[in-house]
């Protein structure tokens, strides 16, 4: 049986918190296990980070005013994800993506707006720079305060192109298999398996999402149990298709 | 908290097998309440509903075979895949991807010939025809076996085009909110939320999927409990966007 409990007690997080013992502290009450795995939001590891812009401080670019006026949003925030994106995959009125250049293909960069906390009302949070060291650091400091050493997924919300709503997806990761490959495997009738790669990653952020909710209830972090997965360790980042497999730019 | 169990003791589902039956007898053991969840695979709704083709009763066309010659696939495959399908989105060596007659942008139509039982060793297995009628169905026959009623998602595992890996997405559901929309809603900050709709019957079949694993281990149901999901019905379909809203044709 797996389990997914929500992490009561984080408060608001802040630049500069010390993530890892906010949520040592949180977690210590549900006495984790080796091999739990603890989910936490993209935002509390960017907030953390410092990666909290006022907007007042960016001055758009003649780039950004211009995509801004064509997708109708704000162009100190179109500003914000061009200079986090390698290239607009999609502009439309209402609807901008980018790829970040950590390759992730998302609406806006993965900048948000919401629930980033009281007192940046005029506020954009961007995602960590390195969302798998992140997790791993978040690892370590977890293993250092709770002397158990649990797997990490670092979470967002991803819109897909055919499918209508946002699932939660892995953008960071330690200790799991982030994206497992059965390539070679047969099935239960000695088949060469069709489907060769699992994204253990988004399946695990996907369930943790269940279990955080969006809006007022939110929970920033979840603790999985029960998980059997392959024992192996692959970055979130592995979860990101190559440029050259990309059929949808 | 929330509990994802694997459903065992249900054996190879053959075509006209009562599935809401076996499902009860499974499902029974587990003692099931009242806003549980049960997840069961494609394969097994479209083994009972007769969707098996066997491949040397199927004539390619023209078209299949020109496609197939293209994506390298074998032309009794195309064809099944092309009269499943409204468009090709994406035809390549070893990739085709098209626009299913219900919607579903995936590889091959969704067709599968992995794990599709002993003795159909040369066979094709279509989609169920109707899935969210194919979990109503079995929402009804578990509820007059069980006495209980429970929420149905039948899951299906998906490519996505920038993201490695598959996961599980719901193509068929019953009693529960597939897209649950929080348009209007305000975040903690009382700010309108950005992120508006969330696609709980993936969410719901990914976290499934990680008691299913794929191949050998093969687990083809799996009840959810203590999800607190909105009360309201929405069926899979809706996670389907629709052709205007589509970019990426």
């Amino acid at each position: 049986m797996i389990e997914i409990r929500p992490v009561s007690g984080i408060g608001e997080v802040e630049a500069g918190d010390d993530l890892g013992f906010i949520l040592a502290q949180a977690i210590g009450p549900l006495s984790p296990e080796t091999n739990d795995l603890v989910v936490v939001t993209q935002k509390i590891v960017s907030k953390a980070e410092g990666r909290m812009v006022a907007l007042d401080t960016v001055t758009p670019g003649e780039k950004a005013i211009e995509v801004a006026a064509a997708v109708k949003k704000d162009p100190r925030l179109v500003e914000l994800a061009l200079a986090e994106s390698s290239e607009i995959v999609r502009a439309r009125p209402h609807v901008l993506i980018t790829r970040h250049k950590s390759g992730l293909v998302m609406a806006n960069a993965g900048i948000d707006c919401s629930n980033i906390g009281p007192g940046h009302a005029d506020c954009a949070l961007l995602l960590p720079v390195d969302p798998d060291r992140s997790a791993a650091r978040l690892q370590a400091a977890l293993e250092e305060h709770l002397r158990v050493r649990l797997g990490i997924i670092i979470s967002d919300s991803f819109g897909r192109p055919w499918r209508n709503g946002v699932v939660n997806v892995a953008i960071g990761a330690a200790g799991i298999p982030s994206l497992h490959d059965k390539r070679g495997m047969t099935d239960r009738d000695g088949r060469i398996l069709q489907v060769t790669q699992i994204a253990y990653g988004d399946l695990i952020a996907s369930a943790a999402g269940l279990a955080m909710g969006e809006g007022a209830e939110g929970i920033p972090a979840v603790l999985v149990r029960g998980c059997v997965l392959p024992q192996e360790e692959i970055p979130a980042a592995s979860l990101v298709r190559s440029l050259d497999e990309d059929l949808f730019r």
